[in-house]
């Protein structure tokens, strides 16, 4: 018995197995809600796709947890040239409901040559007990100059290649990508670094035999044996370290509401312009008035 | 037609039905959440009862949405009586699944008499279009000296006593209670000031009307008809007039997470435990050692 035991009544595991309970209930209503939606959005795309700018307009209202990886630059190109987006759970009806695609369209931009960019989330587990979203980096096709991630990208793809083919800890990329990272640091990195995530290297296989074994242990803790966790060794050469956060805002917040975001940009519009009208006017009053007396001080 | 629609093929209309469907939905996902998830928060209730603190750890690893309403004195009363938290959907099955009560239970304490302090907040919608929570003020019996609103919640209690027998805007209470605001402002103000949150005043007759009102606007906008909108008096002596949406905080952070912020609580503690011994080796280890650099300088 371990030690928290003797204060506690209750032990860890049944705690465990509760939250355990509780999940299957959340997975089971991401389940029903990607059902419930499905046409709603297939209805919303067909409508969206009419209105100009409306998805530039929806990344101009986001919520602070997207936003501040959207720099100045990034802005400017989604702004011109993002004409679509839109978010599946890729594994339904029999995978993990948790698992997202978040697919970026694109019309002609001077910056890069994909007309798509989409980013795959696995939800994957290890033997560890770890639990949670892995990727695959995407590449881009940056015109001439215009890498808004300066070559980090590229030589995430490159190591994410060298790594399939089992070329070892010490290529050429790998080595480029960490000076390059300690020399730059990640702030104000890019928004389309984002592409590159990775996360923890979980193989299908591994996926499966860790789900496997979490089943015996909760069914071993229903039996009252002792269970053990590790931790985890993080992936080093992230250059975008939350872009799984950044993926579930975007997933859970972003895409459902849209229409609100995109209202709310309109309604800023009309104010700027109330304002900007407002503006003239006092401006228009303040010359034929009187110096105020701010002006007279 | 309106200016909007010169730029825009799609009319707001198709848009404000659309988020209507999706609200629908949603609706539809609480309902099934509350059958889903009730005999889980039965257990989970029984296994938690014989776990000492389980509810004041919990509140002591609130987010900082909840956290930030909770002053010291606050902390110190939780901390010391409170033995129960409940939140339940009290409209379900047939009403709205947004209303939620929130019941707190006490044990014996310094600073009232209640063992129970129930908060309802009801889902109303009125004839402007606003919907939102709407609440009743919850009556504290503190023992002498021990108001930790200095009054104020009293005071809100008698306003909406005197507003029922409809005793109209100057009564002694109204007078007080706007001076006292006017006066000490609500910054630091108690968490249990909450308890007397109001929000608009909707009968169950005008939710009803506007309910009906609002369907019949909904029917008229499929039919192309056009609807407008007007704005909303904020109830004006609202001495927490965040409530509501601490309320939400409440029940759809804190209440489903609870197990997971008592284990960060017990993490945390263990976590103390570790830099105090630490601590206690570093500081043998430093006498027994030469004088650090820091001291001789």
């Amino acid at each position: 018995m371990s030690a928290e035991n003797i204060d506690n009544p209750i032990s860890y595991e049944i705690l465990e197995d509760l939250e355990d309970d509780f999940e299957e209930v959340e997975l089971e209503l991401l389940r029903q809600q990607a059902k419930l939606t499905k046409d709603l959005y297939a209805k919303r795309a067909k409508v969206v796709s009419e209105i100009p700018n409306f998805w530039p307009l929806v990344f101009e209202q986001a919520p602070p947890d997207i936003d501040e990886y959207v720099q100045p630059t990034d802005s400017a190109v989604l702004l011109s040239s993002l004409v679509n987006l839109s978010v599946e759970r890729f594994e339904l009806p029999n995978g993990d409901p948790r698992s997202i695609s978040i697919k970026f369209e694109f019309s002609e931009n001077e910056y890069f040559e994909n007309k798509v960019l989409e980013k795959k989330f696995w939800w994957r587990r290890n033997k560890d007990g770890w639990a949670g979203l892995v990727s695959e980096p995407v590449k881009i096709n940056w015109k001439a100059d215009k890498d808004l991630t300066s070559g980090m990208l590229d030589l995430v793809y490159q190591v994410w290649e060298d790594d399939k083919a089992g070329k070892g800890d010490d290529t050429e990329a790998k080595k480029k990508l960490k000076s390059q990272m300690e020399s730059t640091g990640l702030d104000g990195v890019s928004f389309f670094a984002w592409f590159g995530f990775r996360g923890l290297s979980i193989s299908e296989e591994e996926n499966q035999a860790a789900l496997k074994e979490e089943q015996e242990k909760r069914k071993a803790r229903k039996e009252g044996k002792e269970d053990e966790d590790d931790d985890d060794d993080e992936y080093e050469m992230e250059i975008f370290p939350t872009a799984d956060d950044l993926a579930v805002c975007i997933a859970e917040d972003l895409w459902p509401g849209a229409i609100k975001y995109f209202l709310a940009a309109q309604e800023q519009d009309a104010l700027s312009d109330i304002n900007f009208e407002s503006d003239e006017e006092m401006d228009e009053d303040e010359d034929d008035a009187q110096p105020s007396k701010k002006r007279k001080a």
